[in-house]
């Protein structure tokens, strides 16, 4: 079995969506004056690497803490897209020519070897508006992305977040290390922070191979 | 494929350990007026269900961020320890005569049912110190309860929680819905919120019956 960390750090100053609030994390509680360490966090709901519930972008969405925890974990199929800039319906079907069983789409651009840096933030791959269709017709619990968003920095309408969400497709953003999944089929935990009224939340994300199912159900 | 969500739902006015601060969360961020919507929250590191790291009682002691990812997922084993109030080792061995291959240990005692009570918080089940030595002396990466501590609400030296943490068994509080598990094993995903120097942290605790591992190492 191997377990792989998909998911960034949070800590005060690291790289957030531009305009957004930067996280802050502070430690008022110590063990020499307390008898326990304690820490105390704010942050916003897109922190880090985060998974956008359907009422981010849609006023009849779904928050995260009412879909069932089967939405966190499933089959996950890992996608190479790096190179390309607009990743489109034709390069992902002739790569998957059948979605069935695939639960969670990890878009693996590459683009995370960017995090820290200024460049994070402009010129990411993203999914053209007919691959954003195109996905939109599978059965699929979520898409994962190494970049900061599914949408051009320049959107203003959020595109295709909304053709995704629309359809209850959870789209998870920052996600890093995607080079070290080993196979292209694996489980996907997407764990997000449970809080009432969640839009979206900082996730864990956690790939595991070497497990099946006791049924066959899936191949 | 069976899973079960153990978290409870951070709110603000939710339960809290006595003395200790609670969460906030606000949504500033409406779609209306800024094209999405997006929370702020506000909570400290062992809020609702959560997990203390070796670094919450010990000057020593692992932070979660330093610990490989392999820490949160695992087989897991629950012991129906309902209607006891000191939780021993004779009761436990018993019950659990080996513990290979058993990676996290939940203790369902029941008292996830006065969650929102002032009850809640004392007179709940508790190791007693001989049982946590006895389970120290184990290869666990956890043990869950669905009570607001390991030690007693009197308790000053926090003993058990010592006990395990030097181990670096990771203890996870205020589980819930432990009744909802079907078999006595199970996978189990207990999903920390990654930010750094993590005296515990948010976690995220789903049970999955029906998976088994594709090289059969476990029975």
């Amino acid at each position: 079995m191997k377990i792989t960390d998909l998911s960034h750090v949070v800590h005060n100053h690291m790289p957030v969506y531009p305009g957004t609030e930067e996280p802050f994390i502070e430690h008022p509680f110590k063990l020499e004056a307390c008898g326990y360490n304690e820490a105390r966090l704010r942050m916003v709901s897109h922190t880090g690497t985060h998974m956008d519930a359907p009422a981010h972008m849609l006023s009849h969405g779904l928050t995260l803490d009412r879909m069932p925890p089967g939405k966190f974990f499933g089959k996950g199929r890992i996608l190479d897209v790096r190179g390309k800039n607009a990743i489109d319906s034709r390069f992902i079907s002739y790569n998957i020519p059948d979605f069935a069983g695939i639960d969670f789409l990890l878009l693996f651009t590459g683009w995370s070897d960017h995090w820290g840096k200024e460049s994070y933030f402009s010129g990411y791959p993203c999914l053209d508006r007919e691959a954003a269709e195109f996905l939109s017709t599978f059965t699929l619990k979520g898409i994962g992305i190494d970049a900061i968003s599914f949408d051009k920095e320049e959107s203003t309408e959020f595109t295709v977040h909304k053709i995704l969400l629309e359809k209850e497709i959870l789209l998870i953003e920052n996600l890093t290390n995607l080079e070290q999944i080993g196979s292209q089929e694996f489980w996907l935990v997407c764990a997000p922070l449970k809080f009432e009224n969640s839009d979206g939340a900082p996730t864990r994300v956690i790939s595991i191979e070497g497990l099946m199912l006791q049924n066959s159900e899936v191949k």
